[in-house]
């Protein structure tokens, strides 16, 4: 589906200095253009007029001050992989493209960090990473960029034992709305030097400025790994599981929920052999000593709360296919109702909350006349819902939307967030001013601060006026 | 030492509604407000014109409300701990003590995290927690405010293992310069919620609005703790044996280094013989298993760098003598030129660069005409230097902010910062703009668009105009 996208034609002046900047690498064709809009889930695809693709920093500064001059609105693009429509073009103006910009620039092993250009993805970072015993464990499931995740402060299934892109980028080289270049910080582990700009731009969705490099923090590798599926009888044996081994002291490096409706919709779509039941996939790091402790203090919580059929993969094939079945769940959903659009929904609560928030929406998604599974990174507190949905029957989107109102209204009553991973960009407006109140007016006064036109992803976060 | 203090007497008409809303918790004493003026080490004092000691958040936003009525300087105060005259009325104003709003207001053991008002101390916080198997453990040795510590980003020794405030604040509530109370985050794991503003106050040394609340991630009690002290053949050789153990894995709670003056002043102070040599103070936490293996694991690498000596305390009372030993290490520095002011320097370098930094600094010392130590949190790649000043002698002064010139411009070319810890304050501005450069700009801006008329904290981080 393709939105209404009233802007004008960008002004002929603006293409000619484009073209003449980036040659081959600056365009207005539609299939291009189409496929930079940031559609999916509900959201409208909303394309921008051009494409621009920078392969420098002061290729990026150069696009930032013409745009400028015209002013026409710029939105960063590093994968597209993002739920919430962070990348349409709103208002129209040109797409910044960081895909060429995807050289690995300095990895210090001696440190523990790296160096990259934003349009670097996570996996062609580990790929890179293979031969230092480090790598780079946030995992949003998606081959993001690393631009694009500290944008939208991704996190995903390991951040439960790493952190997410907040706890784990060091500094940031970005591009400002003038055309200014930054660097946020140095290479130091801590410093009080001053505003903390690094973490004010990750999760800022490119509102503020384009970010063109990315410091970030490297792991071992750990020498042992395990992996395991488990059945539970109850979602709340499932979660209680979690936060118990959490209290004690016992870490995973994932632990990841899957509802009974999604492992069915898992066995179906991946040809496995799972218990049709709420599971848990779980993995542990550590040297082997640590990872045969923390397995079996785990599996001695998770038997208590009776928790069955433990299926252990300690080879690399196995947990391969174990978590291609988790991070490829919302695919696997759609066998659900086939044609169907998923929403996916992204609350986050505190941990000792989880339980009876599972509990209470599973509740309510059984009263809904649609199809929908529940799966989530437990450990954090953060856990979706996927929504199957006719995008063309208004009465089942309002009714979906509803779900998701009252969702994120029983998450912050627990004193959670709205979106623990997926961002605000278009979806989550209402719902950021429900959560933070006049904190939104500061946020706005910063975004009017550091870009007086308004032309940096406009429209994402809050509303463009 | 007073500075002088130019700004014209408060307006009367404000000190009465000051004294009307607070009554004997507002006060102009001479004394009280010589308290509140920052000296210390190199600065001045520069003290208030009145301070007012509200009890709870609307007492503060009602401060804010009347000072910005009268446009007058307002200044967030906690312990007045800060080494970089960070609670100096450069410009006159009214001082904003905290310690009345000293409440610990919820603890959730569930979730390892509590709320505290601005004005609870770190030890107090601990005094409270000691029922509930939790601590806090960020610990810059004195016994600071934790609304202080969020406003200057403070770390301190346990950062190499715990974090400092930067990795341990979830949330605040913060008076914004215009009275209005805003939360900045929920108590979430995580959170995509828009702009990172917890992570923009912490450090914002009170110039974008008073923090009053502060809600911590928590930590497990470790069920061992084992400390040490080891002296080595060189600086080198101590600082190396840290950067190998955190590079094989093994991160000490705790790994101070002091170098032989500094150990030959504590020794004086508090009547101890540990050896005269460069040494590391270590602490490990866990459970008794895995803190031998540490210990075992840091005394191989100790060896082999040719550290001796080991002096093992796992016992309360030794340890406790030993990081008191540790943490008064700039009282005991005093002894060696009695009547001098101490300067710390505080430059963090990427710890692959410490030994080279330390060994090149430990020179340059050398080579000045005052006696100084050496000591810092090295598994950070954070030290200081603690000068030894005669304050009347403006040739020596000149000599050591040279040394300290040259110390930044080293830890700078390193891509390193100049202050780990300390924040900016009046000291550090110049070396915040040769570190960051335009990125200054960037600041300056955001605290013009939050504070229009530049009244809280004016003069710190930057210059006021």
């Amino acid at each position: 589906m393709t939105g209404s996208n009233l802007a004008a034609a960008l002004p002929e002046a603006l293409t000619d200095r484009l073209n003449a900047l980036l040659g081959e690498h600056f365009t207005a064709n539609a299939s291009v253009c189409g496929h930079h809009g940031g559609g999916g889930m509900r959201h409208p695809n909303l394309p921008p007029q051009a494409v621009a693709f920078p392969a420098t920093t002061d290729e990026v500064a150069a696009v930032v001050r013409l745009c400028a001059e015209f002013r026409v609105p710029l939105i960063p693009f590093g994968a597209g992989t993002s739920l919430e429509c962070h990348v349409g073009a709103v208002a129209g103006g040109v797409s910044l493209d960081l895909s060429r910009m995807n050289r690995v620039l300095r990895v210090s092993a001696e440190d523990f960090d790296c160096t990259v250009e934003a349009g670097v993805t996570r996996m062609a970072l580990n790929t890179h990473l293979r031969d230092t015993g480090l790598f780079f464990p946030v995992d949003p499931g998606v081959d993001a960029t690393l631009g694009g995740m500290t944008a939208t402060r991704a996190s995903g299934t390991t951040t439960v034992r790493y952190g997410g892109m907040r706890e784990n980028v060091m500094a940031l080289k970005v591009v400002t709305a003038d055309g200014q270049m930054i660097r946020t910080a140095g290479r130091a582990r801590k410093s009080s030097a001053g505003y903390d700009l690094t973490h004010l731009f990750v999760g800022s969705e490119g509102t503020l400025g384009v970010i063109t490099e990315v410091t970030l923090r490297l792991h071992p590798v750990p020498e042992a790994v395990a992996a395991a599926v488990c059945a539970f009888p109850s979602a709340e044996a499932a979660v209680s599981t979690v936060i118990e081994a959490l209290q004690s002291g016992v870490t995973p490096a994932r632990a990841e929920y899957l509802d009974a409706v999604q492992m069915g919709a898992v066995n179906t779509a991946f040809d496995l052999d799972y218990a049709v039941a709420d599971s848990l996939f779980l993995e542990f790091h550590g040297d082997s000593e640590s990872v045969q402790s923390q397995a079996r203090a785990f599996g001695e919580l998770a038997t208590a709360n009776g928790g069955a059929d433990f299926r252990w993969e300690t080879e690399p094939e196995g947990r391969e296919r174990l978590w291609r079945a988790r991070h490829q769940a919302g695919f696997a959903a759609l066998s659900l109702r086939p044609g169907a659009v998923p929403w996916s929904t992204d609350i986050c609560v505190p941990i000792s909350r989880l339980a009876e928030c599972v509990v209470e929406t599973r509740a309510d998604l059984a009263d809904t006349p649609f199809p929908g599974t529940m799966l989530g990174h437990v450990g954090d507190g953060n856990f979706h819902c996927i929504l199957l949905l006719n995008l063309d029957d208004p009465i089942e989107m309002a009714t979906a939307a509803a779900f998701d109102a009252r969702l994120v209204r029983r998450a912050l009553a627990m004193d959670g967030t709205c979106t623990g991973e997926h961002g605000i960009g278009l979806g989550k407006q209402a719902a950021l001013v429900h959560e933070l109140g006049d904190a939104v007016k500061v946020m706005r006064a910063i975004k009017r601060v550091l870009d007086p036109d308004g032309l940096m992803n406009p429209g994402k976060i809050f509303s463009a006026a």
